[in-house]
């Protein structure tokens, strides 16, 4: 693979932040995998990696030499972040994210950083969290969403475009605001439903649990993850998130509604719907 | 493993029907494993399986000599199936069947087998279906009711219990009522809602799926699943599994409610249950 940044900062050293470096800089797509996290122990841990260069102790310190600066952290943060960087990056560096929701992030970019900021979105990740659970082929086969700005130039968007493409991800440009409208109904409202699925079992005798097979498993697994995260995800994508399950309360209701009064005609097209749907999967 | 059954009879050889056998006869739980499947498509692919010795047109005809019979066929067809078999079983003969709701299937035992008849549910599937997908390892580690009859043999109890075991699920003895009702919860709710979740992200443009990730895969993993079936177990289950989403959309209600008032420590809360739920799971 060619070459693809001097060096790669991320700030925000978690699952995603941690595994996209692992893979950049085992994939030769940087020199340098430089990191700045905001907890101590996490930079201990990350100056412990055999692919991370340079641990730094500030963000405005961990910027300054890097040609890709890629914000790892919890999307309330990034803005925040975002402005304390803003004054220390190269002129010439590319600033992205990987946060799940991009209308915040992406006006608080071009707010601050018009000229360098492009949002993405690697769909990528798992209930794990740290860089204990980095993991190089996290990306491979995964959906990436690149979302610039007005202001941004197409050649900056082509080289992130670029370094997506080279970690294994499918990646489709759009604006922020269409992002955060697909990623209400394909990520945010199943985990939404995961979650309240298993809210509504932890009610249960807790022995009933042991009695669950692989399915419920699997439909729960997501309901694993990071609360705080997801609560600012949540909060971030509140109106997209809301719209969707509003429409998906009718459809629980459509469903209800054909139970109670047992017919059978309605609840096999909903199930065959539902069938279709699922059989025709984009990537298994 | 000590040979339990002379001869083990399937009647209706779909995926779960046509695994047991096959763990049955590999593991040496019987010394003939044999066949009947309404489709003569069926019965074909069935004599051509290494573990399957004989293979019957008629469910009369297939029981005659069976010490264990077992009823592999849809729910609703269960009674109906036993009511044709009840005078051509041997008299020591054990009846069973791995049907997902108990109450109409142990009722019609009781009408007309009800010193034969104990019901079984293994807690195995996917979302394949028939001899094609016969998995010897199904059963292992799932956990399988046995469902006697107040007129149930002790001894014939404990043998049905010994050859679930011997195929590897862990087996509680419950009664039908009390099945049904923990069904409904860890099994067909979940069902419902991965069902209801694919049908509400089918109105969505087409190619929305490609920008799913992982977690949505396995959310709905179970939503493929046959929808003919799953109607029959949802009928069968009707007034549980409304209690049940009832409850649920109580639940949904409570998260929707917290998101449309931006009450992030609610969120936070409900989401923090969820995650203490599925992080405390039986069986990994």
């Amino acid at each position: 693979m060619p070459m693809l940044f001097e060096n790669v900062c991320v700030l925000g050293s978690g699952l995603l932040g941690s595994s996209l470096l692992m893979a950049a800089k085992n994939r030769g797509l940087c020199r340098r995998a430089q990191v700045w996290s905001r907890s101590e122990a996490t930079r201990a841990q990350a100056r412990a990696q055999p692919w991370c260069d340079q641990v730094f102790d500030t963000p405005e310190s961990a910027v300054q030499a890097a040609d890709l600066v890629v914000l790892g952290a919890p999307v309330q943060v990034i803005p925040a972040l975002l402005e304390k960087i803003a004054a220390h990056i190269k002129p010439s560096a590319i600033v992205t994210d990987v946060g799940s929701v991009k209308q915040d992030i992406c006006a608080a970019g071009q707010r601050v950083l018009p000229k360098n900021f492009i949002g993405s979105h690697p769909m990528a990740g798992s209930e794990k969290t740290g860089i204990a659970a980095a993991d190089q082929t996290l990306f491979e086969a995964q959906a990436c969403f690149v979302v610039p700005l007005p202001e941004s130039d197409p050649l900056a968007v082509e080289k992130l475009t670029a370094f997506w493409s080279a970690l294994g991800t499918r990646v489709t440009q759009t604006d922020a605001q269409t992002h955060d409208r697909i990623v209400a109904r394909v990520s945010h409202l199943p985990h939404a439903l995961a979650a309240a699925l298993c809210v509504t079992l932890s009610q249960d005798h807790p022995e009933w649990k042991n009695f669950s097979g692989n399915g419920l498993k699997d439909a729960t697994r997501i309901a694993a993850s990071d609360p705080e995260l997801w609560k600012q995800i949540f909060s971030q994508n509140r109106a997209a998130l809301l719209q969707a399950l509003d429409q998906h309360i009718e459809t629980i209701n459509t469903l209800r509604q054909a139970l109670d009064q047992a017919d059978e005609k309605t609840i096999k097209a909903l199930l065959t719907r539902a069938q279709t749907y699922r059989q025709n999967w984009p990537i298994e």
